[in-house]
């Protein structure tokens, strides 16, 4: 077996690795995420304690033009500090990633692409987080009407893919979605 | 002003795009995380309400033998499912990113890394979460004595770095930091 039916096998349910969870505390429920204190039985039959925290996702749009990457320029109160991301929001519970990656682009740019497509699901932190940003590339760019959310306050620059590797690789520019979408890019990986 | 000296500049506090936190009430406090209510006021002057995670973050590593990538299949309870991840895990409070990833990778696969070389530091989902990982490529891979966390339930595989890049792009592999190890070398950005 090999590829990508080895790499589904693998990823099998096993149980001799698998943890059962015999009980789930709900510790805080928010708007935009919540945190679970699980209890489980590990591999070995002991009972253990899991913190997880549950979040519907986010999608995110790599948009280049003239071998320069789209990146919003934003604060980001967690972080403490202003970051360059791709464009890229949150999912609404249900709905498809794609649509909700179509309406980031037109909202924080104003440009619409004939055609997404998927560079990677990106789960940020599976040690003890269920987020997961899924990643397109966008085909087909062009400008639509820009229409950028009243409560949204972020600049857009358009970065050589060059110098945003530089940068990634020099700890300056750190989002999961934008490094996945860079390295793709400049690595020819699409 | 251009390349990485332009990053930073992008990347200084820009009072016209940031938030001010004016109130912080722990919502949840564990282990592995902590939960925050915040208030801040946004960049228009009015109050808003952010859900943050605060986390230690962690480390990770891209052994590579042969054309061949390490990952860890392990269950993931957050995801409740198998994974297929580079070998990697938490940092203790203080802790030089490099030791542990250098400990990680000791204790889950048995090598041992004359150098490791910083990739990038990928932070998962930055609009809620500070958690953040640091990602190494080890040079100069060796076997040392395999020592394995006594809890620690995993296997180790070795497969193509373009079999995981088609894993990803399938959407089967899905670990951030392991999306961006893959595309780093198989994109020869190393």
């Amino acid at each position: 077996m090999e590829g990508l039916e080895l790499v589904r096998e693998l990823q099998k349910l096993e149980p001799r690795l698998s943890e059962e969870v015999v009980d789930d505390q709900l510790a805080f429920a928010g708007r935009i995420f919540s945190a679970h204190l699980l209890t489980v039985r590990d591999a070995a039959g002991e009972l253990a304690a899991r913190e997880v925290v549950y979040h519907h996702g986010g999608c995110g749009v790599a948009a280049v033009r003239d071998g320069r990457l789209c990146l919003v320029r934003q604060y980001r109160v967690a972080l403490g500090r202003m970051t360059l991301e791709i464009p890229a929001g949150k999912l609404d519970p249900g709905e498809d990633p794609a649509t909700c990656a179509a309406r980031e682009l037109a909202e924080e740019t104003g440009l619409v692409a004939d055609r997404l497509e998927l560079i990677a699901n990106s789960a940020g932190a599976p040690g003890f987080n269920n987020e997961k940003t899924r990643v397109f590339v966008a085909r087909g760019l062009h400008e639509g009407a820009a229409h950028p959310d009243a409560d949204e306050y972020v600049d857009v620059v358009w970065l050589p893919v060059a110098d945003v590797v530089a940068a990634i690789r020099a700890g300056l520019i750190e989002d999961a979605k934008t490094i996945v979408a860079a390295f793709a890019v400049a690595g020819g990986l699409l």
